[in-house]
């Protein structure tokens, strides 16, 4: 492996992270293209998924990809789905050499592309940058490997760590430009899922604005018995941005109705000890296709997505505010018995955010 | 004002930085003493505040002081206390020109120094870099204006803002990186206070370790009752270092003997509502010369704090561990009615440490 090699597939991995929370169930992939030392074509996975970004790679590339390199952030597809496979469209195209970072673990390629890649007569080097290709592809292998997508849980908490007041006043702990850093943050993920008591008090819309994104992520509520205002914010606007409410068994078929009725989409979860068990919740959103789920709690389903092991990225937004005891815990109770049984995470960056504080922890 | 009247001022602020914890009751003061554009001399206070800075850099000077320049970062004194008084050896050692940050209110000094220095045909040029000045200061000025020191709140504490689990474990909820941060902390406030809770759960020795000091910081207990186990860490060493316990009027008599008889000094406060009263404490403290204290909780004695409007500066520092709901709050009840109402904090910095992070916010 040549530094150039590396250089190409970090531009490759950058291209493709333009696709993060746009291109679900997809994977977001990058792909660049280079003739005699000169990038002739590059490309990303676009929203929804298609085209994928060799195919964009190559169209630029044109003429230029006979006897090139691609540099691909994960391994080319080998099936025949809407479009005709990578694999093949690269050895009709002419090149010459395929620079891969990772095996796509989908059932459907898992070394096919590559191996159709080989038999073409294409050098095929493999494992460039893997970690990087790795973490920025977690939700896709996730949602294939273990079939349920990545989930990052974000907190906004006093200094004290407090989401609220006792009364439930929230608006606003953090400052604006916090609030901008989280609509970023929800666009690079396929969706935004709360639990019902906070979908409850805060009436959130939880779409992307300001940012001009082309595909808004789901929204998703933990809503055990669906007893949710069909006046909401959220019920109101289901027709034009996706609403998934995550049910339990015992909701009331005539919530269930009218929720399909205004447009959501309604996913029977099971339940554990009368609550909405958090791994079957995951499985249900998988199931579905999402790779990257965005929780911004409340503390309840905060508590419960931690409880059994299921918080990918902790994300903390932290303002100098002091709320007290009986203000609303960011987190509900996890039962810890000792204090070396509390799950721990691994900082990965903290900074300020206009007047607020960023930190960001992940899975250690 | 030139560049390098601010350029040595800066410096004087520096050197006199270096006494702060080591000083009280006497200001944190840094002398330069520069002669046709070279340093002569250099000082600043001296742990338990002798000798003064402008003694020592004008012993360091010796000769060259005549005809020199002087930069203060506080006026010096003019009263005949344990030594002369600074204002008459900057004028006998024929000093042309003195340069002030700050004047010294002190009713003692309180601008008398300058006037002495300027009746004996001494320059005087006041208020360079007066803000600067003032925020080192900040405690003293404190102690001075308002009979109170400055005071940190310091709070280590889980992702969701606790001190230690349901059975108050705390140890450690925080790396050693963070430890010694805390360390370096308390060795420059004159004194670390907890409350009772946090004296009986954690059986702390609140002395600085691992850095040199040549005075160790005053521990400081608030219990109302004196109703601290004499068997304790604090109680075993108090003849080394000072323990300072504030009660209420109700502690019993023999209690307060038997502290005596250890070593302890006892400062009798106010109590409010069954609680001892936060005002009475720091006043307490600010009459014994305290001009900083460094509090590291528990969450009750954070709230009264908070509450009474006397905290000045706000650390926290944050583990990538998450405790639950059930787990001691950093700081208790407020009760606060709105979020409006809440008390705000300038967030000055924020950085990772170790695996830790750690925030300082001040009062805005």
């Amino acid at each position: 492996m040549t530094t150039s090699d590396k250089r190409y597939m970090a531009l490759a991995l950058g291209l493709a992270s333009r696709g993060l929370g746009q291109v679900w169930p997809n994977p977001a992939v990058g792909c660049v293209i280079v003739k005699e030392g000169r990038i002739a074509g590059r490309g990303w996975t676009q929203p929804s998924g298609r085209p994928h970004a060799e195919t964009i790679a190559l169209e630029q590339a044109g003429s230029l990809a006979k006897g090139a390199t691609a540099y691909v952030s994960l391994e080319p597809c080998a099936h025949h789905g809407n479009t005709p496979p990578c694999a093949e469209a690269l050895v009709a195209a002419g090149i010459a050499c395929v620079v891969s970072a990772l095996e796509d673990p989908d059932p459907r390629v898992a070394g096919q592309g590559h191996e159709k890649l080989r038999q073409a007569g294409i050098e095929v080097a493999t494992g460039v940058m893997h970690a990087e290709a790795e973490g920025l592809n977690r939700g896709f292998l996730l949602r294939v490997e273990q079939n349920r997508p990545l989930l990052t849980l974000k907190l906004a908490s006093s200094f004290d760590g407090r989401i609220a007041t006792a009364t439930g006043e929230s608006k606003w702990i953090t400052g604006p430009d916090a609030r901008r850093a989280v609509h970023a943050m929800r666009a690079r993920h396929d969706a935004v899922m709360v639990g019902a008591g906070t979908a409850r008090a805060d009436d959130p819309s939880l779409t992307v604005r300001g940012l001009g994104v082309t595909r808004q992520p789901v929204r998703v509520v933990a809503s055990r018995r669906l007893d949710l205002p069909l006046s909401s914010q959220l019920a109101s606007t289901a027709k034009e941005v996706p609403v998934w409410i995550c049910h339990g068994p015992e909701a009331d078929s005539s919530l269930v109705s009218a929720w399909q009725g205004i447009g959501a989409k309604t996913l029977v979860c099971k339940t554990v000890s009368g609550q909405l068990d958090a791994a079957s919740i995951l499985q249900a959103l998988a199931e579905q296709g999402l790779t990257r789920v965005f929780c911004e709690g409340g503390g309840a389903l905060a508590a419960s997505l931690l409880s059994a092991d299921l918080v990918d990225d902790l994300i903390g937004f932290g303002a100098g505010v002091t709320i007290g005891a009986e203000g609303q815990p960011s987190i509900g109770a996890l039962g810890l018995a000792r204090l070396s049984e509390a799950r721990r995470f691994r900082l990965l960056s903290v900074r300020s955010v206009g007047s607020d504080i960023l930190h960001h922890w992940t899975r250690s």
